[in-house]
C-alpha cells in the first residue's frame, strides 16, 4: 500500500509529525536575531540531554563526520590510540585513524560480543610513558546491537590521565543513560537520526576542558570541520558556516519533546522496549545475537537461522511496510537488526512483534502461536 | 506581524511551498531501493543543471564543505595554487590553501572589482614548469555582488595543462550560465540553499575526469570527505555515509521544477531580476557596488552612502518583514545586499523595490517617487 510504510531499523529512525511540521517552515536568515535564539534554545536542550556543562557542538555532518572531527581536532598524526572494534562501526573509527596516520592498537572482540574491558586497563596501566593520546569506543554498536561498557572504561581513561575518550554515542545518545559529565567523557559524538527523532543531517559532539586543551596542541589541518570554529560561534549562539536551518527548526521541536518525557522517561521506556524485543525474539525460538548482558538499547541483531534473514526481511518489507535492517560486511544474510530507538513506542513494537510472527508462520518456523506478542506485553505497561 | 517573512538574502533563499512539503515527508531508509531511484534522480538532474557528464556529487555539508573537498581531494601539500581574492569567499578559500599547507598564491582585487583576468594569464603563461596544479575561482563572489569571468580565466587554465581549475559556483549555478563541459571546468562546488531553491544542509560538487586523473595522486588524508568514496557509491545510486533523506526529497522536487523552467528559463529569470535591481538601485539615486559589465546575477551589492546602509535594513525588516544581507567584513555597515536568485519572481523584486522606496523616503533620502518600480518594470514581463 503507497506510503504506508514504517521503519524498524536503526536510523533513520521514524520522526514525529510535529517535527516534520517544524522543518516544512520556510527558511529565516540564519544570522538573524531570532535564529540565534532557537540555536541558543537548542544549546540548552543539547546540554540536558548530555547531562554536561561542556560546550555541544552542532555540525552539518553525518554522524561519521562528527566522529572524524572528533578525532581530527584532539590528536596528531602519529599520536598512540586505543581504539575499540567489535563492529562495523569500530572498524570505521580505526580505519579513520589509520587513515589519519595515527598509531592505531585496535583492542578487538568478536562482532556479536562486548569489548573486553580489562584489556583496556591493561594497555593504559602498562603506558607508564603517557603515550596513548585518546581512547576510542563504539558505545552502542549499531552494527550488532552490542552495549560496550563505557562507564568502566571510562574510569580507567580517567586513572591513566593523559589519553581522551572520544566516544560514538550514535545509537546510545537519547536511547540510554550517557551522563558525559558523570562518567567523566571527553569527546562525545552523535548524530541526529537516531535518538534525536529527526532526519540525517546534523551530527552533534561534546567537548570537555581537557579536550580543548588537546585541541590547543592538534597538529592536523582542518578548516571545515575545525571545532574551534564552532566554539567560537557557537558562544555567540551562532554557527561559523551556514548551519542546515530547517533540520533546525526540527531538533529545536524534537528536543522539547524529549525534555516533556523527561531523561527517565525516555531510558525507561528504552530499556523496556528492548526487554520486550528480546523476550518475544527468544519466545519465537529465535537467538538474540548480542548477550543479554550488553544488549544495546537502540537496536536488537537477530540470528534466525536456519530461517534466512533476508527471506524475513523481504516478507516483512513487501507484505506488511515494515523496514529492518539487514547485517553489515560478513553478518550480511546471517542477522537482521530491529530499531527500538528515538519515536518508539510500545504499540510500534508490539506491531513489528506480531507481523515477524506472522512472516515466521508464512516461512514454516515451528513455534507456540501469538507466543512473541505473549513474551512482550507481559513486559510492557 | 507574526510569520511574516520575506527573504531577500543571498541565501537562505526563499523555497517553494512544494520543495517544503515534500521535506516534510517521513524519512524511509537511505539503503533501501526506493530512496535509490530518488538518489538516480538527482544524480541525473544535477548532471543537466551543470551542463555536464561528469559525475555529480551529493554531500552532507555546507557550501564551505564542498569547497574543501574540492580542494583537499585533488591536491597535496606544498602544491603551488592560484586563488582569485575580491572578497569575502575567494578569501576564505585562500585560508583554506593555507590551513592545509599549499603554496598559496593570492591574485587579488578590490573588494567590488572583478578578477583581473590577465593576471592569471601571465602567471600560467610563465609556469614552463608546471608547478601550478590549482586555479581557485570564485565565479561569483556573494559578498559583494561581483561575476569573475571565469570563462576566460578557464581558457588560461586549460592553455596551461597542468593546472586543475577549482570553482566556487556556490551563487552562480542556478542563476547563471555555468556550461561545466562547455568550459572544460575541473571541480565545481556549490550549495543548496542558493540557485537550488532548497534549505542549506547539501554541498555540490562536479568532478572532471583530470580532477579524478589527480585524485589519484592527492596525499591529503581524508575519510568523510574523501570523494572516492562519493563517486563509488554515485555510481550505485548510492552515498557512502548517510545522507540528510529529508533535504534530498525537497531537492528532488526542486530539480523537477528547474527542468520544467528549463536552464534558459532560468537564466534569462536571473539576468532580468538582476537588470532591474540595478536599475531600480540607480534610478533611486543609489550606487551599484559592482560595475555591470561584473554583475553577479544572484546578488546586487548597493552601497547607499550617505543614507546608512544599516539604517536601511532595519527598516525594511521591521516594517516590511523583508530581510536583506549587510556588508561583510570591513563593509560592515557600507552596504547592503540583495538577492535575487533561486525561487524569486519578478513580482518579488517590484515588492522590495516599492519597500525600499518607502524606507528612502521615511529616512529623507530626496529622489523622485516611484523612479525605482517604475525603472524595474520598464525591464520585466
Amino acid at each position: 500500500m503507497e506510503d504506508k510504510h514504517m521503519l524498524m531499523i536503526p536510523g533513520p529512525t521514524p520522526v514525529p509529525e510535529k517535527v516534520l511540521l517544524a522543518m516544512a517552515k520556510r527558511p529565516i536568515g540564519h544570522r538573524s536575531g531570532d535564529f540565534s535564539k532557537i540555536i541558543a534554545e537548542i544549546n540548552d536542550n543539547l546540554k540536558w540531554l548530555h547531562q554536561t556543562k561542556n560546550e555541544v557542538l552542532s555540525l552539518n555532518v553525518s554522524g561519521t563526520g562528527a566522529m572524524e572531527a572528533g578525532i581530527i581536532n584532539f590528536l596528531s598524526p602519529g599520536d598512540k590510540v586505543l581504539v575499540g572494534v567489535n563492529g562495523k562501526f569500530g572498524d570505521r573509527w580505526a580505519q579513520i585513524c589509520e587513515v589519519f596516520g595515527l598509531n592505531t592498537v585496535r583492542i578487538s572482540a568478536d562482532w556479536g560480543q562486548s569489548l573486553d574491558t580489562e584489556e583496556f586497563r591493561s594497555h593504559l596501566e602498562a603506558d607508564s610513558n603517557k603515550e596513548i593520546k585518546g581512547v576510542i569506543i563504539t558505545h552502542s554498536e549499531t552494527s550488532t546491537g552490542v552495549l560496550n561498557d563505557l562507564k568502566t572504561i571510562s574510569t580507567y581513561i580517567k586513572a591513566h590521565g593523559t589519553a581522551l575518550s572520544i566516544v560514538d554515542a550514535v545509537t546510545s545518545l537519547g536511547a540510554y543513560d550517557v551522563p558525559v559529565d558523570g562518567w567523566e567523557l571527553d569527546v562525545v559524538a552523535s548524530g541526529s537520526q537516531k535518538g534525536y527523532m529527526i532526519p540525517p543531517g546534523l551530527g552533534f559532539i561534546s567537548v570537555s576542558d581537557k579536550a580543548w586543551q588537546a585541541y590547543e596542541n592538534c597538529q592536523f589541518p582542518r578548516f571545515y570541520m575545525d571545532l574551534g570554529k564552532y566554539k567560537k560561534a557557537n558562544q555567540k549562539s551562532s554557527t561559523p558556516f551556514t548551519p542546515p536551518v530547517n533540520l533546525m527548526y526540527g531538533l529545536q521541536v524534537a528536543l522539547q519533546m524529549m525534555h516533556r518525557e523527561g531523561l527517565e522517561g525516555i531510558f525507561s521506556r528504552h530499556s523496556r522496549l528492548t526487554a520486550a524485543t528480546r523476550a518475544a525474539v527468544k519466545a519465537l525460538g529465535l537467538k538474540t545475537f548480542a548477550p543479554d548482558d550488553c544488549a544495546s538499547t537502540a537496536v536488537t541483531a537477530v540470528d534466525p537461522s536456519p530461517i534466512g534473514a533476508e527471506d524475513i526481511r523481504k516478507i516483512m518489507s513487501s507484505k506488511y511496510g515494515i523496514a529492518l535492517a539487514g547485517g553489515q560486511d560478513h553478518l550480511k544474510g546471517k542477522i537482521f537488526r530491529v530499531g527500538h530507538l528515538g519515536f518508539v513506542s510500545d504499540r510500534d513494537m508490539l506491531t513489528g512483534i506480531a507481523c515477524l510472527e506472522s512472516t515466521l508462520i508464512e516461512l514454516g518456523h515451528n513455534f507456540s502461536p501469538q507466543s512473541g506478542v505473549k513474551a512482550a506485553s507481559a513486559l510492557m505497561g
